[in-house]
């Protein structure tokens, strides 16, 4: 039998020697060469208090963006209705006929702090016929809407421009029915994705999708803007994974293709259009999802490493030799660890520093098996040297604990003030080279700095290696115009000349919608209007995004 | 280390002795009760000569379908524009100018012999391009057509109806190009299934999906068709594998969507249309599919069950037990086994009789791994008498030999004179009763007998029990449309009752169009219609089908 302790002194032989992971380590004093453009001086870098202001509106921030005459403005008729529908005081958030503002603002500003709408309305709908009458109603009169889940979006998706209605998913939040033997599990949209993984867990399955923010966000959202996170590498996209959905259309037209079973080929799969449509066609109300066997064993190893090309090396054997049990492959820069690093004030799991760390998931059905591919992988790679170093989690505390480095980047890439995100799709050989570029760039503008007088901090690059998705987090200490400028579109330009995507995983929102002729020919961008066009001829559902 | 003489060992330990597979068995002379109702004592039943009859006409078997007077009638102009356009002599087969109906007839004729059309002119393209012009000529004149891949198709698709312009992909097979780290592969439709797979072998990959058709069938059937296949319970449905696509409209449009990355969420998904949409929106001329590495260690047992309830609780250890390494689990019952041993004349993998078999495949990265599992769940489920016997290929050989007893079911279906076949999904717990149940209707009904008067000789039910997908076969001497009257819809009504589909994974083509209403509401089909109609406004893509 494999034991942990074996791998860990294989580990040791062919490493330098080191406490295991946990313990307290002697902090690298120089950071590596990649690293150093971001400054170790500046004392907020070093124990950040997180920066909170309250977004700018977004009709300020984006002033060439107009609110569209032809929209009604609300008035106390129409919330009467919404009220005498609804029902219950908790049903509806009433902005129109008193102040509630404060109320509103959660669900007019996104977490990032980066858009902020100006509704003053927002319905709760309980069943799949309150959606249908609210979207027939606002429809019939011309009102705005905007769909709502978790408001977890990175693009400005899930939040009004103006003073579009929020309808909140929050409360379609049941779980309805759950299939021992095929694993198909049929949902309320509003269902928070941590609620439901962990009522799967309870019955031995998993919702084939994880991302950092599970405990937040919806699964209709997730749909809606087709989220890949970090297990797609195993489970695959949503497009597999949705058997069936319930949703209803602008018109109040329910979509009931609700299917249960893993093959239905009978006719065009209309479900599919709504999946990463962002809201724009419709409002998704119940998914039934095809969930895979949790499995019993899961490892996680975090490793240093010292070039991009190792880390190419490193997938590609991980790939090989881990082949069915290999569930996750995440790339971390160096920076973005030590980001962590000093916004939470851990250890890192890691003695030295590298410039790049990458954190590896192996999930299957038995434990002796899984760690004896693990260890012979992890010897051969260190072998090779193409690992300079690693840990291997030996516990559920620890798995998490490494889970915890990655999944941190994102939130505390935004302490400082604000983040521009991009989060893009680039063929595996170039895909790591945009963040120092852009780096470059922003060095050469005269943006980035150690003082305050900069508006930027540094960029980290960190995302899903294995499916060649890359997060660029451009950290900034507040939103500004010229930095954006330089960023953009030379970001997407980027993307475009190597092929890629300008939204691997995230969408289009706001943030987007100008940019997609980057990543899609005239042609399609016709064809996705005709969709539009066809499905919400007034234009209500999340105006001014996507398209 | 665990050794294949071990399991064989174990297996015998628990069930009577046996000799391996392969060696010649005595025959058990009495069928168990599930299979009695296909008499034994039938001549043609014992060592049948395959009957092929041509097919009658489509429009004489089905007078109630009109061609539609809208449709241009081809003229020798036609043909020379085609000429000029296409070039050399292989690319057009013209029975317009000349009589070419020899030539045409496989064109024409589906491979069951149960839908003949009347097309008088064929082309070949090989570009887009020419697709393109090919298509908006067609459109521009109003002439039908009918994309026509491999012709593997059950349900009449792929075949015209009357005199529409079959354009066949056969030209367009190359293999594009192919990333060695990611697994993205593009290739032109036309490219046979078996062809891309062997490609992909060469290079460690396999092609997500796989099917007894595949040594003819066209990859670009098979994502019109979304065709399910061996092996969707491990790679999943094709709406996940198919990252890119290339497509021409009816008008001649271009439809460039030919990513090779996993993740681009940049507006509507409109590939996902094409997908399952059979030809009837247009023409899919380029793919890109994302390929699994493919697994070095292989494993098949062939299992003998004694009940439906005992299979079902086999596959529920199967997938609990074998869980990231099952790759199939494939149910037959007696009848289908004895069919193949009496067409074939090949001894049969079991000493004795069984009500149901199943095929289980494993495929993983550490063949002692995956052969220790494989025994342990052996082992289990003969140890509760889930299952009554087995046998477990010994090498790559015998894994062909059982999985061809798989295979043959659907041709020797049709070695009696013709097979009416569904290809339904329902959920598990009722999927075969659907079996007795229309035998029973068809004894009723005095169509189901020993001699020739009879036109029906049974039914038999096979698939992937992974997903819920029975083929229930009903083998006959002769079509006849008394035995259709007693079939539809009463098979149907059956599935709608129980929720499921009435198309599984072999579309709906010409064979289903009139029952579609069994598997999606008046709503549904309302909004497939919209979507035919933005397309094809003209109607002119494979008619008298779909919808």
């Amino acid at each position: 039998m494999v034991t942990r302790t074996r791998l860990i002194r294989a580990l040791q032989r062919q490493s330098r020697p080191r406490a295991a992971f946990g313990a307290s380590l002697p902090r690298a004093a120089v950071l590596p060469a990649a690293t150093r453009c971001f400054a170790t001086s500046h004392p907020r870098l070093i124990a950040p208090t997180p920066v909170y202001n309250i977004a700018k509106l977004t009709s300020e921030t984006y002033p060439e963006i107009k609110r569209d005459a032809k929209f009604t403005q609300l008035t106390e008729e129409h919330v009467a209705y919404f009220r005498e529908l609804l029902g219950g005081e908790s049903a509806i958030i009433d902005g129109v006929s008193k102040d509630a503002q404060d109320d509103i603002l959660m669900f007019n500003e996104d977490w990032m702090h980066k858009y902020r709408g100006q509704a003053r309305l927002v319905v709760k709908p309980k069943s799949t016929e309150e959606v249908s009458k609210i979207l027939k109603y606002c429809n019939d009169n011309l009102l705005a809407v905007v769909p709502q889940g978790g408001n977890t979006g990175l693009v400005g998706g899930s939040v009004p421009v103006f003073d579009e209605v929020v309808i909140s998913m929050a409360r379609m939040n049941e779980i309805e029915s759950f299939d021992q033997v095929s694993g198909s599990l049929v949902l309320g949209a509003g269902c928070v994705l941590e609620v439901a993984d962990q009522y799967l867990a309870e019955r031995g399955y998993i919702f084939p999708l994880d991302l950092g923010a599970k405990g937040s966000c919806h699964v209709g959202g997730n749909v809606a803007t087709n989220a890949g996170g970090l297990r797609l590498l195993r489970y695959g996209s949503l497009h597999g994974s949705v058997l069936g959905m319930e949703a209803v259309l602008p018109d109040g037209t329910i979509m009931d293709d609700l299917c249960t079973l893993r093959k239905n080929n009978t006719g065009y799969d209309l479900k599919q259009l709504f999946i990463g449509a962002e809201g724009t066609i419709g409002i998704i109300t119940k998914l039934c999802i095809q969930c895979p066997q949790r499995s019993p064993a899961v490892n996680v190893a975090f490793l240093g490493i010292e070039s991009y090309e190792k880390a190419q090396q490193a997938f590609r054997e991980a790939k090989g030799q881990l082949s069915e049990i290999l569930s996750a492959f995440e790339l971390m820069d160096g920076l973005s660890q030590e980001l962590v690093h000093r916004a939470k004030g851990e250890t890192m799991p890691l003695e030295g520093s590298f410039p790049f760390y990458c954190l590896i998931e192996t999930s299957g059905s038995n434990s002796e098996h899984d760690y004896e591919k693990l260890e012979k992988f992890l010897e051969d790679v260190m072998g090779k040297e193409v690992v300079a170093d690693g840990v291997v989690a030996q516990d559920a505390t620890q798995i998490k604990s490494l889970w915890a480095w990655r999944e941190s980047v994102p939130e505390v890439s935004a302490h400082w003030g604000g983040v521009y995100k991009y989060d893009v799709s680039i063929p595996l050989a170039d895909m790591y080279s945009i963040v120092p570029d852009v780096n470059e760039r922003l060095a050469e503008a005269g943006l980035l700095g150690d003082s305050d007088e900069y508006p930027v901090l540094g960029c980290v690059g960190y995302g899903h290696m294995g499916d060649s998705n890359l997060h660029l987090n451009v950290v900034v200490r507040r939103y500004d115009k010229a930095v954006e400028r330089v960023l953009e579109p030379y970001v997407y330009e980027w993307i475009e000349k190597r092929k890629g995507s300008i939204s691997a995983e995230h969408g289009l929102g706001l943030a987007k919608k100008n940019y997609i002729q980057y990543s899609r020919n005239e042609t399609m961008i016709g064809l996705m209007k005709q969709i539009k066009q066809l499905y919400d001829p007034n234009g209500i559902m999340n105006p001014y995004k996507y398209l």
